[in-house]
């Protein structure tokens, strides 16, 4: 997500070390002591202007929720949302998302989403996805076993791209929507740009996605 | 697919034994004799009148089709099809797809194509969808390894159904199409139904699903 540059983002992040964690390095493998629990920690690759995961870090309060994007600007509003939601689930990286090795330790994460991440539609780009192999192959090692990628967009030649990806990578599609405001999927929790953009007729398009068991291997 | 019973349909069907291969158990593990060659086989369950089959068999001469269907006036259209395409690699089955063990042997069979299949969309009749694991394990096993699905449906339902079912079976997802009819894939066939409905709005839905080497295991 792209947005306008905002005078004093930088400032307002380190205003609030509580949130936005200033050196996530420090705490790979040690995330649970940040939040002074030992629940299951999500994390959002591309979070935006954060809605969806202050939207869920207040719906799931025995979850733990870290928000991931490189944008200072677009951090700074996720800071604005994490802060009226006025919970203690939840922690915002300012970190390029294609570095999770970096910040989390192997098997570290139970679960990851991704919404409305930039199509990259030439084929050129197709390394610049975040469904492709690369990025999920660092997905896979800071996931726990059988963890999970749950992803919305309604993008269609991006999703088209991404069932096929995720399948030959070896994950199995637990479940797939092709109309998801039209589903009977309950508690949904839109993002800004889901909630501007799905009234125009597009279908958001939704998939759960499992890794396989990566102690098991085929022979 | 359902048609106006034909009068005179068993007579049409057993006055063409060239065709329509009047006791397929017969040639179990021995189609190549039947098309007199050692062209890939590829079939097609539940054919309906036939229009994609005789396309097909038109289309690529080097591969030999079987078209399979239970009714018998479905057949007999199919069988007209057959006759005017002047072509000698398609042949016809009237029987029950869900038989498929008793008329092919282990392998002998390269690609199965699915077209529109009835959705059952009632969840008491997830068994009887032609992409359910029952009937998935069938196909498998008279496919050669590493065999493919291609399916196409109008039917949201069953296309999301069927993408986990395919994935949860183990299959892999080569490609998937949200909207065949405005996508670059060349020499589509269009059964009598996708001609009739697909300029309605709806999109048509395809995937190509190959199952996994299953002379392989995983530990």
């Amino acid at each position: 997500m792209r947005v306008r540059k905002r005078n004093g983002a930088e400032e307002m992040l380190a205003a609030h070390p509580e949130i936005v964690i200033a050196e996530p390095t420090a705490h790979k493998g040690r995330w649970h002591e940040v939040f002074g629990n030992n629940q299951p920690i999500q994390i959002e690759i591309g979070m935006g202007k954060g809605r969806f995961i202050s939207g869920m870090a207040k719906q799931n309060p025995t979850i733990n929720y870290i928000g991931i994007d490189m944008q200072v600007s677009v951090v700074s509003h996720a800071l604005d949302k994490a802060l009226a939601a006025e919970v203690d689930n939840l922690k915002l990286l300012h970190v390029d998302g294609s570095a999770l090795t970096e910040y989390f330790a192997e098997s570290e994460v139970d679960q990851i989403y991704l919404n409305f991440s930039d199509p990259w539609p030439k084929k050129r780009h197709i390394k610049r996805r975040l469904t492709s192999p690369d990025f999920l192959a660092v997905d896979e090692s800071i996931l726990k076993p059988k963890g999970e990628i749950h992803f919305k967009t309604d993008n269609q030649g991006l999703f088209e791209y991404s069932l096929a990806s995720f399948s030959q990578y070896g994950m199995t599609l637990k479940q797939v929507w092709l109309d998801l405001h039209h589903s009977d999927f309950s508690g949904n929790v839109m993002t800004e740009y889901e909630e501007k953009f799905s009234g125009k007729g597009q279908p958001i398009y939704r998939v759960e996605a499992q890794f396989a068991d990566k102690t098991k291997k085929v022979s």
